[in-house]
């Protein structure tokens, strides 16, 4: 059977070509991009390429924006300890309650050791950020504001170039991680407030263990990871070229079918979530009422289990999750799907299907055949008769 | 004309079966090592086995102390700053005067911050150790000794077992980065006194982007990188599973190969030694007197400078560098070679030829059929006849 992978929020497939520009870095192009000699020369221009295809994709006005780093997690970090940097006289951090761990474990960290306070804005039941709280947490003491593009869990998408706005005029660094937005959302940071904005390759179609940081011009940027002047003093150690080569193409790719693959997959999720809903009593989908990435359906079953139901899901080979795969295997409930205090989403949790450009009809067609009878199955039987009934009868 | 490449201290060429391992990892197998369903458990599997493979290249006890790294500069920076966590009573931190910049800015940072009290043990002409300057160094109030294995730039090898035993009798942590030694010369860390130990896949003929810090059992490791509990929550981020595979792969071939390699290496490298300072008058191999990586010959020409020697060699298709590929571009004089206090290295600088297992007897022949020439060529020339004696001849 043809397995149907929806856990695109977790990981995309690589695109082919992408690959397939990684692989003369990884053969005859092998240099080091700090060297010299050709055997450098030709890594550094693999390098420049890959920076202004990462920077087109998000609208940046030049590669120097562009700082690349391991992943989401380091560019997350990175920019946390850099606001803080940035802004000696200032010690405190604005959050949202639904960040990705990258944020959230960090700040609670430097919050434990005393460095820091943080002001965790709450979200709505909707999913949309309190306003409210948030503009009351901004002040001339706050030195980082990190709120996400979208949500991983839910897709739930943030105003975060007014918010950037907001925090620019109370002189806050404003970073956002765009993790789950950049790829499938236009993107255009020139002349906009963000500072600081956090990229990985493999949510769109790129590589693993390859991310950038933009880092806007005019913002001084503490490196994390210190030692030789790679990324013009920004981020040290050996530059991952074929992994940044890889990224380029992909954001290539991403920025070239970015309009029509967001309507072909925003037209499958409609499809699928309205037929989900249309054929399972008592579920919802969260965050229906607000913006939302055009891929990501997070739905709750009540009385059904999302994790014993995304466990017969892959039984049928139907790839999903539940909340984020960083958290997958933990028992704990979610922390995004808590902050909502939605009771029936806290209690069951929430089953993720989440789309790509590979996603076709007839994976949509295999999740509607099997989950009506996967999620009945679970949910309690209407009482059935009684043996001595059945003795009896 | 066939390049000629010496300088893989740099950077090797990735083993063709290492990224022929990789791919299946960049195509099929692009699970997210987190996820519950098949995708992340076939991620996982090409992880586990990775683990064990890097396990054994330095006789780790189990695969559990390995942590995977985006490179050697993460693992250094995590080792320091994981073992100032660990010993939170202390304050000072012993390192060489010839580490690599990975350790060397960091821990520059952290004092200039008022962090930390920094010990840096100079060495003495031969590229040794100063041992007594060491030993004095160490007290009850360091928290962290880091020494590195080989040196880069001179391949000098330290002692770093006994330097450990003697670091453990105070109670620090001892961290060695062992980049340049990893699939160069045999390691055997269970049963010693390290307590970590950074390696980088790309100085073995694995990918770029992609290392790994031994983590001892028992040692607690602090994470860097902050958000999900990958690596045992000592690492977060997506892992890097592509690159991870071709490390593990790299590390099971270098293993494999080691002792034949590091002999075949040692002879090359001595004849390509002995040949220059035979064809060559005033030439001086650094630290040959000390014990050294079986690959590397850093040599001084009295009256021309390394950078110009090198750059003729790379306009001869011969790829070598001077210092260290970090710093390269760099106009300041190598902090190793100053800390050798040789006058003629720290004035004219060294050319360092790395060899590798690619390396063949054709190449060693090409660089001693050009340097004598290129070097007679920058030196001042014997005082040519004046023009008038030439007219009058």
């Amino acid at each position: 059977m043809r397995p149907v992978y929806l856990d695109n929020n977790a990981t995309t497939r690589p695109d082919p070509d992408a690959v397939a520009a990684m692989l003369p870095y990884l053969a005859e192009h092998f240099g080091n991009p700090s060297s010299a000699h050709a055997f450098g020369a030709a890594s550094r221009e693999g390098m420049r390429k890959a920076r202004e295809q990462v920077a087109a994709l998000i609208g940046a006005r030049a590669g120097d924006e562009i700082v690349f780093t391991s992943g989401g997690t380091e560019g997350d970090n990175t920019a946390i300890h850099a606001g803080l940097a940035a802004n000696p006289g200032r010690n405190e951090i604005v959050v949202s309650a639904v960040e990705h761990p990258a944020i959230l474990t960090l700040v609670k960290r430097l919050e434990s050791e005393g460095r820091i306070k943080a002001h965790v804005v709450p979200v709505l039941p909707c999913g949309c950020l309190d306003r409210e709280r948030y503009r009351a947490a901004l002040s001339e003491r706050v030195a980082l504001v990190s709120i996400m593009w979208a949500n991983n869990e839910t897709g739930i998408v943030f105003p975060v170039e007014a918010l950037a706005e907001e925090a620019k005029a109370v002189g806050a660094v404003f970073h956002t991680d765009a993790v789950q937005a950049a790829g499938r959302a236009p993107i255009a940071l020139a002349g906009g407030a963000i500072d600081l904005l956090s990229l990985s390759a493999h949510k769109l179609h790129g590589p693993k263990g390859i991310g950038a940081l933009y880092v806007r011009r005019g913002v001084k940027l503490t490196p994390l990871i210190a030692g030789g002047k790679q990324e013009r003093a920004r981020r040290a150690g050996t530059e991952n070229v074929p992994g940044i080569v890889g990224f380029g193409k992909a954001a290539e790719i991403a920025a070239r079918r970015m309009r029509g693959d967001a309507a072909r997959m925003r037209s499958l999720r409609d499809r699928l979530e309205s037929g989900i809903l249309g054929r399972v009593r008592d579920a919802a989908a969260l965050g229906a009422a607000a913006e939302r990435q055009p891929n990501t359906s997070a739905i709750v079953f009540a009385e059904a289990e999302a994790e014993a139901v995304a466990t017969l899901l892959a039984r049928e080979a139907i790839a999903v999750s539940t909340g984020a795969a960083c958290s997958a295997g933990s028992a704990a409930p979610s922390h995004v799907l808590a902050a909502m205090k939605i009771a029936m989403a806290e209690k069951f949790g929430a089953v993720r299907f989440s789309l790509s450009r590979d996603t076709d009809d007839d994976d949509v067609d295999r999740v509607l055949a099997v989950l009506p009878d996967i999620v009945a199955g679970l949910r309690p039987a209407a009482p059935a008769p009684r043996r001595r009934e059945v003795a009896y009868a």
